[in-house]
């Protein structure tokens, strides 16, 4: 496991894409870059597709992430929008194993259990967590920023040596039982 | 609509994944290529996702298409198994939009009905049509190859001027219609 590592979260959506990318330096994570790309004024699904795939590869090449950590739920509400996300998914995906970046996933549930300590977090409980971590400049106008920067933590999480990712129980007690690695505001 | 054109039929699936290439010659259209690219000796998914981007390039860097034609279910079983076509799609559709082809969708139903004039045909009905037209020197192993085959096909009746799609009803009444356009074996 490298401790001087780049990851680039994804929260993909068919209409707004969050990207987040986190600084893993071993003893601290530092917050790089979040955004979104905003995909809704793109009026047919290929442009859409096309734009998720050039940002991405826009992000790989210029911020040299070593692995891509994407938030992806398994179940939805139909077959249909199963089948767009599949399509966002897949093309977001796409650019990372184009750079053969290593691919992680992770279920809503999972990321906000990372990182609240609960799976059924609200958002606004999400990205407070993740303000105690990091100093957010501008709070982010989109939820879809703070989700996947919430997935870069999670792959942090579940990937970093001593951080025991079954026992882990959220920011609170990581910040208590590792003061080292906060970046204090 | 060009009269010479190259088009690039995929049928995209999570373990094989049919690709066939025709050539629109305006009076006459020759099958250049038809395969399938096998993914199910891979373990894991990201790599076959990989293998699906990598392979679509190759073949849109060979050949150089002008258009890609897909065939995409809109329903399906559940909606994992959506979700996991959707990502194949997806994959084999950056390809194409990377080298900034246009694509175009049909249905199954869309395809059978263009080929065999009904919507519910079998494959073998849809592969029988298929062997009308073409000299397939080989009968490949698998259906995935000619309903990629097929879907091309499907896009070149759609896109062809001269071609009504709507009055249009499978290849016999095509080929009374148009001896002009039929490569005899």
């Amino acid at each position: 496991m490298p401790a001087d590592r780049i990851i680039l979260g994804i929260d993909p959506g068919t209409n707004i894409m969050g990207f987040g990318l986190i600084h893993d330096k071993g003893k601290k994570i530092e917050l790089i870059a979040l955004d979104v790309i905003k995909l809704d004024h793109l009026d047919n699904q290929p442009s859409k597709l096309k734009s998720i795939f050039e940002k991405v590869l826009a992000l790989v090449d210029n911020y040299h992430p070593d692995e891509v950590a994407l938030e992806a739920p398994f179940f939805g509400k139909n077959v249909q929008s199963m089948l767009k996300l599949g399509r966002a998914q897949g093309v977001a995906m796409a650019a990372a194993l184009y750079r053969d970046l290593p691919i992680f996933e992770y279920s809503p549930r999972k990321v906000k259990q990372s990182i609240t300590g609960h799976g059924n977090a609200s958002k606004e409980q999400v990205s407070a967590m993740l303000n105690r971590l990091f100093v957010i400049a501008e709070q982010p106008k989109y939820f879809d920023a703070t989700d996947a920067v919430a997935v870069a933590c999670c792959h942090y999480f579940q990937r970093s040596p001593g951080v025991e990712a079954k026992s882990y129980s959220g920011w609170s007690s990581f910040v208590s039982n590792n003061p080292g690695k906060i970046v204090k505001p």
